[in-house]
């Protein structure tokens, strides 16, 4: 049973065990700093696929695939998939989870799914509901830019606020167990805040508010501070919106920047022409599975907030006037010694 | 602490509560046989708003308000929202619940996503995660055809086995209570099926065998027989699908007539010119919140099977030449006495 501190704060009792992960990237996410750190990297942006959309959810697939494989399970032994993306729809997933004939809940959180997916499904596992499950997200540029701004051949120009949507997908096996190594501790299910930015080529600065407003709620329901984390990482604000989360924190007199890192911001390097940083679903489920929880593995890292967030908007939301809303949901992650 | 038996329901120890409930519907709704059923009738398709997208979250935001009025709460006493819709990034729901400042979980089930709501937050509330939340879904007839099909200027015409997407909201409350008048006892998270139908003019048939294999499933993991139930009711199959789940039954040598309603073919009349009937997330929604809790409350029914249907497609992955996959996801409510 899981109970509730402060105002938003759930405290999971038996924190759910993370048992295993993997992350599947473009080439694009694995020449950047992060090199090397992902499972599997696909050289072809359609993955042998018939659609940019297909690619997408192959990439999911694949993370799902490889998790399950490197846990030594096979999918019939898991009692249920969570998962999520941005394209209309959810058809990234759908395509992704199909043949699995397991039970499948479908989240939509844009940016935040993976966050979302680890949220409700710790949920599920603390209360009885589930013994394990699959969380995964996936987003691909290709697929993201067609829906979301114009097509590919058109070469629009970017904005510097724009973000990269990342090629990539990412999923973890969740588990109920005793014997941790590591686990999720706390989850705070995000509220919508929004603050006018009507801009899509500017989403950290509509997102950063929201993962403010959850992080900080964190802080005071826990009644702890930045350094008691040994990270706290959004995904994804990019460069601008986790420099805009750096400011909001310091009206409060709280510095967080020598913990704070934004997945967005870890994917890609300087030269990479990305402008302000990687988003996506993929983004920081990527740097999540394929980098973060190895760091934790390593010993390197003990106590992480991983908070997504997330955009919600769609074209026809932003053609008809409406502004862009922020969302970010977030979970602790503690390694324990077995 | 929920437990699962058989191979996939959830059984709730201490059922959450449906302590409260409330329809928003257009007139054609409350001009078929549900009349006079619902809370609130809009009488503009636009509900006074600019566009049908924001007169869909107009209905969803009034279909909750209306639930807290009538549970005599306000939107501030509640722990989280769960909400989902058809609308590309499920704008829907955003923009009926921006307002609310309360932890929001964005869901994806198509049309199912009402049940998702109240499976998942049977979930979250009874195992300590939330004291109470809202589950709301929303559709619209104007924004989901020129969403998914043709702007309605064209006046496309619609073959016999098309369903009408239902212009409607519903939303209920849901409560940890050992006081219960009408209660979640079991869940079951469904599982996606796919049979090769790529027609999005008969939803129906692509939905039927997902309802099939989580009611099914029901039956033998409980050890029930359709006698068992005073109602089942999948949301929205329409008439073809109907006919569908009960041949697959018959396949079976079970009977399941005798007991057996559809949300898509009770909310419109034969006059109606629907033809195969209503669907929408709205739809299942509506139905529930307007009549089907109600002849619980009345003690006309004590035991129902709500199963939700959603067809996890969208216009990208038909124009690709994918299928249309059906998903299903069950509660079982229960009446008791005080």
């Amino acid at each position: 049973m899981a109970y509730r501190i402060g105002k938003h704060t759930i405290v999971f009792n038996q924190p759910p065990k993370i048992s295993n992960y993997a992350a599947v990237v473009g080439t694009k996410e694995n020449n950047g700093p992060l090199k090397g750190c992902f499972d599997v990297i696909e050289q072809d942006s359609k993955c042998e696929q018939k659609s940019w959309e297909l690619a997408e959810s192959k990439m999911q697939q694949t993370a799902i695939t490889t998790t399950l494989d490197k846990a030594n399970k096979k999918i019939c032994d898991i009692d249920v998939i969570l998962a999520g993306d941005l394209l209309n729809q959810c058809i990234g997933s759908t395509f992704a989870c199909l043949t699995s004939n397991r039970p499948f809940l479908g989240l939509y959180g844009a940016c935040s799914t993976m966050a979302e997916g680890l949220l409700v499904g710790s949920c599920l596992i603390d209360g009885g509901c589930a013994n394990n499950l699959i969380a995964s997200a996936s987003s691909h540029f290709c697929s993201a830019e067609r829906q979301y701004r114009f097509p590919l051949a058109y070469g629009g120009q970017r904005p510097p606020t724009a973000q990269w949507t990342a090629t990539a997908a990412g999923a973890v096996l969740m588990e109920k167990s005793n014997n941790c190594e590591f686990c999720v501790t706390h989850a705070i299910i995000g509220q919508m805040i929004e603050m006018g930015i009507k801009d899509a080529n500017n989403m950290g600065a509509a997102m950063a508010p929201a993962a403010y407003h959850t992080i900080s709620t964190l802080f005071s329901d826990t009644n702890t501070k930045p350094c008691d984390y040994d990270i706290i990482v959004t995904g994804d604000l990019g460069d601008i919106g986790a420099s805009l989360l750096v400011r909001l924190f310091e009206q409060d007199k709280i510095d967080i920047t020598k913990v704070y890192s934004d997945c967005g911001s870890m994917l890609y390097g300087d030269t990479q022409d990305v402008h302000s940083g990687g988003s996506g679903c993929g983004c920081s489920a990527a740097v999540l599975c394929g980098h973060l929880l190895d760091e934790m593995k390593n010993k390197k890292l003990n106590r992480l907030v991983f908070a997504g967030t997330g955009a919600l908007m769609s074209p026809t939301s932003l053609q008809q006037g409406q502004p862009i809303v922020g969302i970010c949901h977030a979970v602790v992650i503690e390694r324990r010694e077995n």
